[in-house]
């Protein structure tokens, strides 16, 4: 097998031929059986590993009856109760300042990153250098995934500074042999120097969020510069969930006439790239199971739901020996499918990637419904014209829900009677779908707001419906 | 010989017991002749290597009639033509983006940074990994002499993007060894974080400007922190004379409780470390000739001045195969003393540092005329209260030359003769200094304003005469 052990150690100087489709065929097309029987090894030893080496494990794990070696199975994986960030939090109170679950010695810690703490104390990620090398190896692979070679310019167009995103890309870039420039991004000014630089360099590829690609074109065009101009030919964007968002992914390959790639999983999970698309994907992102083990959980019970369901993503490293993360928690909400992935790679694959937050979801007349599955039902028919609102109110004794729905042109401008078949047809769906009655309220197209980044289109006014009864008396 | 070739070839996992003085004893300690004879066979090897490699450089000796085969002595080089930035600039317009003093196929540029190019075309620095790796060899082996040591933690205070000075450091840190902490500067409420991570992280050392260690300070007691809560040793400075002007430096040792290194020479010569102060100096910058060669040249000819002259640097790579700069032309200004230094390294020194820049030289009846010798005079006299201005103007036919002066608050309190005879004494000392007659006037202590960055002490109103003079006419 093409170096897979635990602790990792990576042959610094391997590079495929630039003509080949993986950076490591076997590993990357293997039998999943075979690769989940691996992976099942490689927990066994970061388990082990980090119970001898971190209190925050040992204790956790013992209160919860939990022994590295009990762990045969994937199943018996899953009832490794998860980490949250405000147990991580929680660790560095603790332990200051590096937390109870650093791993290796103090004095080994080769990089510093963490949260800005603006809201709370900050959560410091500390990382040694064998591990640093192995993010680099891991992401220059993924990055070979998007089509980036050696000798290829990569522009990173991202803050450098607690935010491990563009660190995670840089590391990506040097151990590829890749042209890396750290240009950054955030301080004043700034983007209008980028937009003449890239006007310059004409790099291959370039990172950034979503919403800084946007606006950089609209300063590059303040600068009278096209950003078609850059000759940009691939966007890796991470942060955001835009580049997974159709009608943001379609504008950025529109203004810039580069391939949007998808990637990013949580700054602790560090190489956060393991969730990705790739240069033969469309839209979603695969799953590098051999680099983090990704499962996809009921976010109750944290069991795997079954490919083919949504549920919440929880995450363990495989790579890391500082601060490895087992079982965190994300949050996100996303579905998944089994591989092989479209770019024949045999690993799972999150479809329409990560496209929300499981606190996203309200609670009406006693069923959990997710914005994302009414966005999934609406956006679905042919009718649509493209844009929506959730409205939930309460204005008797039970709540309501209130489905607004743009409709497409066409059906639009064909009359009353489509109008009123489709509210109707919608209804019918949505109960289905999601187990609540809605009421549908059909809009003319272009009604509603587009939304640059992230669009907010779920407007919850019971509390404010109950604040103004209790005004009134 | 500790490695020492050219191109560089260091042992990346070679480090120095850490209670050793001296990363490599013997380059750093050598006798000088000795070291004079080395660093002319790296040159000679450098211009060869740049002559075959670089039209830029090929066709700029061929029109010199120069060749690298007539070098024989350090005093043969001084013919060979400085380089000036303009140089850079039109040989990147000439050959774009890298210019055709790129010595390495492009595809082999691993690092790629710059000037901001606010006010023109910018210039690009693009770097190889093998001289990436060199970079950071030597910045580790200087800051090694500061005192920071493997395990230390770094934070690196100043914005990570086309400015090369943040990254030099991260370079030399991770060789080192120690605990990189990459925090930036320069976003949006990005200070305050910083505050906040100091007093938790508690770094060893700190990289900042001079100026962003003042406004740190500030917005630290804002969030009602004491910069000595930060427990920062050791604060190397660059990119601003401030380190090296004994009230800034002063000023901020006093804030921080903390020795302040100065260090730097132009982001062209990176590693830009090679002139630097260490913990066993107190002002001033030793020269790591064996890294960078440093000439302190007259600023019309170029040819080097004596030791305990004042002068320009020029520089000149021994360590690079990506864009070496061979007698590039600083425009800065300084004196420099033979060594050994006062670190017991054999190397000369810059006891002032770098101090002012050629071009704010004045010329006042024919006599060149330089502000940092008119400061040394004044600040040099036991009188001299702490701040003065130099005024030139002509009022009739004749360039007049204004010297106010602050006196001390003793001589200030001592009455009218003592301030006779300061005026007296700082006139006699002037003119036998300057070659010039100059009216000195004698002012209360603390009438002048003092500068938080770089003093603006000099005033040249004769154009403002005369233009005035016109007006009437």
């Amino acid at each position: 097998m093409e170096d897979w052990s635990f602790p990792p150690a990576y042959n610094s100087s391997y590079l495929p031929d630039p003509s080949q489709r993986f950076w490591y065929p076997k590993r990357e097309t293997m039998d999943p059986g075979a690769r989940e029987k691996a992976i099942l090894e490689r927990i066994r030893e970061v388990m082990a590993y980090a119970y001898a080496k971190a209190p925050f494990y040992k204790n956790k794990w013992d209160e919860a009856g939990i022994h590295p070696s009990h762990i045969r199975s994937l199943e018996d994986f899953e009832k490794v109760p998860v980490v949250t960030k405000q147990e991580l939090r929680a660790a560095q109170e603790r332990a200051e300042p590096f937390g109870d679950y650093l791993c290796i010695p103090e004095n080994e810690v080769h990089r510093v990153h963490g949260t800005s703490g603006t809201t709370g104390r900050p959560v410091i990620f500390s990382i040694g250098k064998n591990d640093w090398d192995a993010i680099g190896n891991a992401h220059a692979r993924i990055m070979w995934s998007f089509g980036i070679r050696p000798g290829d310019m990569v522009f990173i167009g991202a803050l450098f500074s607690l935010y491990i995103g563009s660190w995670g890309i840089l590391a990506g870039s040097e151990r590829m042999r890749a042209k890396s420039f750290p240009f950054g991004a955030g301080a004043a000014g700034q983007t209008a120097i980028a937009a003449r630089w890239l006007k310059l360099a004409k790099p291959k590829a370039i990172y950034n969020t979503p919403s800084y690609a946007l606006h950089l074109a609209e300063v590059a065009r303040e600068e009278k510069i096209d950003p078609r101009e850059f000759g940009i030919k691939i966007m890796m964007c991470s942060g955001e969930p835009g580049g997974s968002i159709p009608a943001i992914r379609n504008k950025l390959e529109e203004i810039y006439g580069a391939k949007v790639i998808d990637c990013g999983t949580m700054a602790e999970m560090t190489p956060w790239m393991s969730s990705a698309g790739n240069s033969e994907t469309d839209l979603g992102m695969v799953l590098w199971q051999d680099i983090v083990y990704h499962e996809v959980c009921d976010p109750k019970t944290f069991m795997r739901v079954p490919y083919g369901s949504q549920g919440t993503p929880v995450y363990t490293h495989l790579e890391r020996t500082s601060q490895p993360m087992i079982r965190l928690a994300s949050g996100d909400l996303t579905m998944w499918e089994s591989g092989p992935a479209p770019c024949g790679r045999t690993y799972p694959y999150l479809p329409k990637g990560l496209y929300g937050r499981i606190d996203d979801m309200f609670q009406i007349r006693a069923e959990n419904v997710y914005p994302s599955d009414i966005e999934a039902i609406v956006a679905g028919m042919p009718e649509y014209g493209g844009e929506h609102r959730v409205i939930i109110t309460r204005a008797g004794q039970m709540d309501e829900l209130f489905v607004q729905i743009e409709a497409s042109p066409g059906i639009y401008q064909a009359g009353d009677a489509a109008i009123a078949d489709l509210r109707a047809k919608a209804a019918t769906l949505l109960q289905r779908g999601i187990g609540v009655r809605a009421k549908v309220e059909v809009l003319a197209p272009n009604t509603l707001e587009r939304a640059q980044h992230k669009a907010r289109r779920v407007i919850d006014d019971r509390n404010l419906f109950a604040s103004l009864q209790q005004d009134r008396t």
